[in-house]
């Protein structure tokens, strides 16, 4: 059996990604990895489902274990990606989704070379902020705050491996697990079958001698 | 407008792959590219169709002034992948294809490291050798000659981007297909719309100061 392929998703805030990553894991055989956080547990949020529920001591134990592919603090809390459980499901041939932020995504890019990294944008500029603006939930600090991030964000949008649009979300949706499919079909994702021929065809010769 | 993307494709003699990239150029708008040759043109061969035909001394001169991609010698006679027409057509956004051999296509990603290798490989050493054999047309020495060179091709394997077992035709022809197809949402091949999102969401901190 190959391994599982690790899939990074990002994207602007307003991209959709949220979206996306709900109907793959709904719709498909996918594991979504479940971040560990020194944040407190909210009204019916599980350990082990939402978050991986953890004290800052243990969470700084974890980083220093290397046990954390990634990680990043966030308004006062730790928040990161235990490698023992993508490791896990990876092994067993099971492809994981990862939704985290870009500099997240350059880190697990330099640990897993072979990850796949999608970035999903909205159709230009304008609709980012016309989505942002539209929900109609955030206060214009926030708004603003979110487009002065996606400042930031652009420029790691070209160390992404596949740009997606997600202009219809159905299409989009497609495209993304169409491109982790078809990324099993990747040499480096078919290792296995192609030490296999080697042996194989490398038999010819010596049949014939 | 993107550049087109400049597909190799690679196979055992015997995978299938002559058939493949026949009913690529028979469904879509493909451009395949013509080879240059010093072989004389057989009966109904057309210039510039089947092949670009030359004597020696202008194939010389094409090696000289770099105008070949990859060009290699075969039983006495030159073939070779001239450049201008592959940029011609990449350059209006026309996707190509070549069909070479793997010594060849090594060649090309080092000229065109955004090029997409793809190997078509038999389901097994299986059955490509009943294949060989079961055609009919060649004689046991030229059998064990395609074997040989098996041996000597499934080296490269690993070097491609993708493999694609040619186990059912149709399966085989759309995965292709859309190889090629995912292959345009990759960034490298976004350029465009990259640096046109850079240029707006940059505008983002300008108009909010």
């Amino acid at each position: 059996m190959e391994r599982g392929i690790l899939v990074v998703i990002s994207g602007f805030s307003g991209a959709g990604k949220g979206t996306i990553m709900k109907e793959l894991i709904r719709r498909y055989d996918y594991f979504l990895s479940v971040s560990a956080t020194t944040r407190r547990p909210r009204t019916g949020e599980e350990d082990g489902k939402d978050y991986y529920f953890h004290t800052r001591e243990e969470f700084q134990q974890m980083i220093d274990n290397g046990e954390l592919i990634e990680w990043a603090e966030y308004v006062g809390n730790y928040y990161g990606t235990p490698k023992k459980y993508v490791e896990e499901q990876l092994a067993n041939g099971r492809d994981v989704l990862l939704e985290i932020e870009m500099q997240g995504g350059m880190l697990v890019k330099e640990q897993f070379p072979d990850a796949l990294l999608i970035f999903i944008s909205p159709p230009s500029a304008k609709a980012l902020k016309e989505r942002l603006t539209g929900r109609g939930t955030e206060s214009p600090e926030e708004i603003e705050k979110r487009l002065l991030r996606a400042v930031e964000e652009v420029k790691y949008m070209k160390e992404y491996d596949y740009i997606i649009v997600n202009d219809v979300l159905e299409d989009a949706i497609d495209k993304v697990n169409d491109l982790i499919r078809y990324d099993h079909y990747k040499a480096c994702n078919s290792a296995r079958m192609i030490e296999k021929m080697e042996r194989e065809i490398g038999g010819f010769s010596k049949s014939e001698e």
